[in-house]
């Protein structure tokens, strides 16, 4: 009975709206990998279910399937050895359609309630999902565990919670009445249904396949539209674990599963034809400009909703903690090696140094410093592992090495190879920091994985109009400042409302210029060419659906 | 004080936040032209200022003027020879970015304060718009003053509701404080400040002048954008007239005027040079499929929110008051000569006929019948002339021709010209009803103004299945059904929330397909080809602004 999990969810449901209003700090689902929250044998049975599936079939029961596709490798040096099934386009839009008018049936609460269920259930299954997030992405087991399983389901309970909040604004009918002055009033019985735009197209990511790909496939899901999600072909597993949860649930409920399929398309010309289909009426896509600008040229038939590639950038004015300020850099420039959207690549430094807690520092004495904090940070191997997990993709690598020839800048710190003993084949590397001067073309391109910039500018005025101009050209998702000076962060601040990126000022404790909090951040404004929409505002979930009228006289 | 006029402004705010969740009927501003609401001298200090604007140079002191001008050729018959100023494009951007930052500064409240100052400040002045709007689109009189006026400050309060209802729900500030066990919390200050997306235009339309205007100009300006109007080169009045009174308002409260401007363009080609420029981030506009769907092949720095063309089509299966029903055909086909954007053009009807309480009526009989009451409606010259209007254009006269001609189909009803005794140049023509089968290709084309067809088909199931397949391919705002049938009624709700149209149902009173209620109807839905958005919804607003946070430690 959907309802009867609509009342089942409600309090959590009431506590995320109040939450996305309030925006202060809030979470659903629990952050930390305890036995006290996920039970004794958690971590056991997850890595045992994890386990289980490799070398197997991952049957899904999806129609027009044609046979089996996968060759996902592990960041840590082994294939996984997991098929999964291959469905012709056409049969999955078709079944998805004849999916989608029962789901459209149940009317926002029954969706939410289903949705919520959905959720509570992979959080159940945050240890195998965590498993699958880590082995497929190359992740530290603390991130994928969390950003991969609790976050991810916190940020999809957002796009929920501004699904829930616009839909049940609409009412479902109502009675007109104008008064006719001395004439009886006219009257009229309105009712307004909620009508999904039709089908959803959910492009997944290599490196965070649930957290980038949940806030769309639930924000499409509640708001009534069947959903083909399309993963990223190294990173499936995580991916259909949570098409198959779904499937469970929706079938649980008396809803068609092919509401919700997968399409593990490994040949790009596939995708394309499916983001083309005219059936397709949204499209989430995380990934390179190159196919997210296709997708937005070729797809019109679609909202596509894009995080694209930016040039993340901080500028450094001046600090009264130096030491805590190249703690958090280190560890922001180390943390999955670099490999996430947020992660900072440009640091904007003036060419006469910067005042701190610790005397004048040069540039030179800046760059060695941070080198020495980054060190320090991966000092210990297994501090080392865990916070860099492995190198994601061969492309990353190639950047990796490029990065160290010298010819991108001047190698201020090179990277190393660390050896894993659990994964002898694991890529493990430490970042690698350059040097550049601002006129430099290397550093204003996203270069994905663990390369920073270091760039001299002449003065802070200059650093804040090029981040201000980096981000408008070229994209970010987060911008960071270091000043003492409060006319500088007001400068900064400024900059951003016209660069419209996310800002960061002075972190230095245990909150990172990379990390975004559900419920609280806004992950991307939607307003710079980084990404076309925010996870989660109410942008992202109203134009999911339209409202149909009908109206006669009483 | 902006703040004040939020102040001033509350109760009626409230109302509408009210009135756009419940959607009965509400208006903030009188329909009816009475001298109670508007005063013993409205009527006379109108006329009287429209026709002190006739031959002169309408002076809004814009940047960048280069020269004047304006043609505007009443549809009753004469020139109104004003003169408006033409500016330089790209002095109108650069002033409205100038104007855009003390605008954000102000705030949601003291935007909305504004914005319902301005409104309060037109819908005074409704007299005076009502006849720049009945000389520009050639409305009858009462026409355009409720649609001219009060309707149209409704369309503008309920966008201006929306967006109210978006920003006020993010929060200005939070403190965010994780918990970390038995450490102490992390705690930090964030801030999210509401920016707009940058310079919006809006692109007016010649038929409806300030109701197709004002929900795109208000939801911009209450969002934060600068807003630049480039109205219909034959309705510039309305439009220059709104604008001054705009520019009056912020001024009043020491904003700067150049936040809203005129962009008089006669020329195409400078619409579209205004249109691509990078600092355009939204265009709304009301017009062709061709300009429409130029803007949004060419425009992707910009979102676009298009009302186009479409067939709007009645399905007519049976009836149990058919004299009601002619009546309530007749005048919704009558209207402002059906140059409406919601004014039925194809009624399909069973070849067998259909069932009424007066017998038996075959397609034949309808035919006539339908004619019969158009000619019975608009044999009063004096009625006629007030419901139908004048004709806007020398293309919609050509259209009238060509269906005369009997090239489009069957001639049923023939057009009459009716001499207007105050305009004797006015082009006022009376509906030709056509005949058509369901192959016809011409009745699936836009015929826009007073063409209509009677489309014969096999049966009701075929008409509603031909319904839905004309809408999801051509687009519609409206459509209706007239039947006595529950089942019938029931598959045709069911058609159009696949093809995402608004339905009315057995309309045979004083409400009409073409009409659409403030607050109340949803105007379009955005999910068919006829528009992409729906005045109002959150949709409509909810993508013109973004959020830009910045947070630090505490």
């Amino acid at each position: 009975m959907p309802h009867s999990l609509f009342d089942k969810h409600r309090a959590t449901l009431d506590a995320a709206v109040d939450a996305i209003r309030c925006r202060g700090y809030w979470a659903a689902y629990s952050e930390m990998p305890s036995p006290k929250v996920y039970g004794e044998t958690a971590m056991d049975d997850g890595k045992r279910a994890f386990d289980g599936y490799l070398g197997q079939q991952f049957a899904l029961e999806q129609p027009g399937q044609t046979g089996w596709t996968g060759s996902e490798r592990s960041p840590y040096g082994f294939a996984l050895h997991v098929n999964y099934p291959l469905c012709d386009a056409q049969a999955l839009i078709a079944a998805a359609l004849k999916a989608m008018n029962g789901w459209q049936k149940m009317g926002a609460e029954g969706r939410t309630g289903i949705c919520l269920e959905i959720l509570e259930r992979l959080n159940k299954k945050s240890f195998e999902l965590a498993h699958a997030v880590m082995m497929t992405t190359g992740q530290g087991w603390m991130m994928a565990f969390q950003a991969g399983a609790p976050h991810a389901q916190d940020r999809a309970l957002e796009a929920v919670a501004y699904a829930w909040r616009e839909q049940s604004f609409v009412p479902n009918e109502v009675t007109w009445e104008k008064p006719q002055g001395k004439n009886p009033p006219l009257r009229m019985k309105k009712h307004f249904k909620i009508v999904g735009r039709g089908v959803a197209l959910v492009i997944g990511c290599g490196t965070f396949p649930t957290w980038n790909t949940y806030p769309g496939l639930f924000a499409a899901l509640a708001t009534g539209n069947p959903v083909i999600v399309k993963p990223h072909p190294n990173a499936i597993l995580p991916v259909a674990m949570t098409v198959r949860i779904i499937r469970e649930v929706l079938t649980e409920n008396g809803i068609d599963a092919n509401l919700v399929s997968l399409a593990a398309y490994d040949d790009p010309q596939a995708t394309r034809e499916l983001a083309q289909h005219a059936s397709v009426r949204s499209i989430d896509f995380t990934g390179s400009n190159a196919f997210g600008d296709w997708l937005i040229a070729n797809c019109r038939q679609a909202q596509v909703y894009a995080e694209l590639a930016g040039v993340n950038n901080i500028v450094i004015d001046s600090t009264d903690a130096y030491k805590a300020m190249l703690r958090n850099l280190a560890f922001t420039l180390s943390l999955y090696s670099g490999q996430m959207c947020t992660t900072s690549q440009a640091l904007f430094v003036p060419a006469a140094g910067i005042e701190t807690d610790a005397g004048h520092k040069s540039f030179d004495d800046l760059a060695g410093d941070l080198a020495g904090a980054i060190d320090a940070l991966l000092g210990k191997p297994e501090v080392a592992l865990a916070v860099l997990g492995a190198v994601q993709s061969e492309d990353t690598l190639r950047r990796i090495e490029t990065a160290s020839s010298g010819s991108l800048g001047r190698v201020i710190r090179a990277t190393k190879q660390i050896e894993h003993p659990d994964f002898p084949d694991a890529q493990v590397r430490t970042p690698v920091l350059l040097a550049s001067e601002s006129d430099d073309p290397a550093w204003r391109l996203e270069c994905f994985g663990p390369v920073s910039f270091l760039v001299r500018v002449a003065d802070t005025a200059t650093a804040i109009a090029l981040s201000e101009r980096i981000v408008s050209e070229h994209g970010a998702l987060t911008v960071g400042v270091y000043s003492t000076s409060a006319a500088t962060i007001e400068a900064m601040t400024e900059a951003t409302w016209r660069s419209k990126v996310a800002l960061s000022i002075n972190l230095t404790g245990a909150v990172f210029v990379n990390q975004s909090s559900a419920f609280s951040d806004y992950h991307g404004t939607g307003g710079n060419p980084a990404a076309n929409a925010s996870y989660a505002d109410a942008a992202f979930v109203a134009n999911r659906f339209r409202v149909v009228q009908r109206r006669y006289h009483l």
